[in-house]
């Protein structure tokens, strides 16, 4: 029987240790293919690349696994192991991460690791995305693998219904036994409150730095949050169809006079 | 009385004509602060900079409109506005573009169109992206600025529910009679089939550049493809809330063994 065909990307760069790791665990279930940025691409949301050329080169880094890193942000990778890489069959299932840092509640949107999994899901492939709650290159990936197993398992086997993903995190803690097990849950609506950090270059001119605290007044308790903060991996079914379908029927209320 | 503040933004760049009918509409309705990237930035999704500074510079463009570009993203526009250029007042209502090429469908998750919208429903300020059907410079933007008025006057009258932010597309028309009025839709859902073009450089390296054909399988008559197609102008309810609610009993009822 022929093994599961597993697509592995991420937003951290192709040399980041938690796609190492997520290679490892895929190793396991499938026979993986990597496709995955040259260079970090956190914070590219949704990005793609359409006003300059790509590059797309096969290299050895991961033993016996076919690897390739590309030039374009965690979409185009995407894009580019559907349309060329893996041409001749489709991947039963794509693995986007590990990522170095939360993306649960509001992050889901500004994260490319979730996006590159968002694309998997448009082009009709089953697709998950992982992140470990702890932003530091060293961070601690060995107590969530086997939950990462498990749920790459399961979908395996279940398949996800059309439109929906797969949004997983994973406390940050020493170990497997301090973690309470996966809790589906739904995404926190918590939100950045920015700060922008003002300097002056070498030369004198202003520049800004973005930095953030993290608002979270979603006081549920089925939120990932909620269960992240419990020791719980959490587990949000997300979709790419972003209709408010419940304001429709309102907004047909409106009169739209000038 | 004070005049309302509207944030105008958008990811064609401060100087495409898009944005300066839409300044121009905005004008009649409120007191005008624009801030929008200083090059263009499609595609960008949402994308944030977050491991290099940002520049934020006032310039004389619109007449005696308050102006900024920013070297970042549509999204650190949105921020840099909230947080530095508007932090005395919150905008009463936020719009984006006119985009020059449409948002409609899967385009919403590419678009920093409708990103800087986005972001400004999570700050919480009433956002709309507006995005023509044409995607050349030269597009003709008259015909819908009527239309523009009508729902730009009519979040400020009515605000928008939490958490929902509108998404609007004008069909590509000579004649403003040619439009035969408003539909509020859903998001079809159709995709893009990426094809990538396979070029050499000078130097024989292969590069790639991607295309792309849009698929629309979806034969709704409630959605935003439908109603451009038959000449109205579209209007989705959008939301950031990404969790795909339906499917958490489904999810809970998997048993996760390895």
């Amino acid at each position: 029987m022929l093994r599961p065909l597993i697509l592995v990307t991420n937003d951290d760069g192709i040399t980041a240790p938690g796609i190492r790791n997520l290679v490892s665990v895929a190793s396991q279930l499938g026979e993986v293919v990597v496709v995955a940025p040259d260079s970090p691409q956190s914070g590219m949301g949704h990005a793609i690349t359409i006003n300059k050329p790509l590059r797309l080169d096969e290299i050895s880094l991961f033993d016996e696994i076919i690897s390739y890193q590309c030039s374009g942000t965690p979409v185009d990778c995407v894009k580019l192991a559907v349309d060329i890489v893996l041409k001749e069959r489709k991947p039963d299932l794509l693995v986007s991460g590990i990522n170095h840092g939360s993306n649960s509640s509001i992050n889901v949107i500004y994260s490319g690791t979730m996006s590159a999994a968002v694309e998997g899901a448009i082009e009709g492939i089953p697709s998950i995305g992982f992140s470990l709650c702890d932003f530091s290159h060293k961070a601690n990936f060995q107590p969530g693998l086997a939950f990462v197993k498990q749920i790459m398992a399961s979908v395996l086997k279940n398949g996800l219904p059309k439109g929906t993903l797969l949004n997983v995190n994973i406390p940050k803690t020493d170990l497997e036994s301090d973690i309470n097990g996966i809790k589906i849950a739904r995404q926190a609506l918590a939100r950045w409150k920015e700060n922008f950090v003002e300097r002056e270059d070498p030369g004198g001119r202003k520049y800004f730095w973005l930095t953030g605290k993290f608002v979270n007044d979603d006081k549920g308790t089925d939120t990932d949050e909620w269960a992240l903060q419990n020791a719980y991996v959490s587990v949000v079914p997300t979709q790419f169809d972003l209709t408010d379908h419940h304001n429709i029927s309102y907004l047909n209320s409106w009169s739209f006079e000038s």
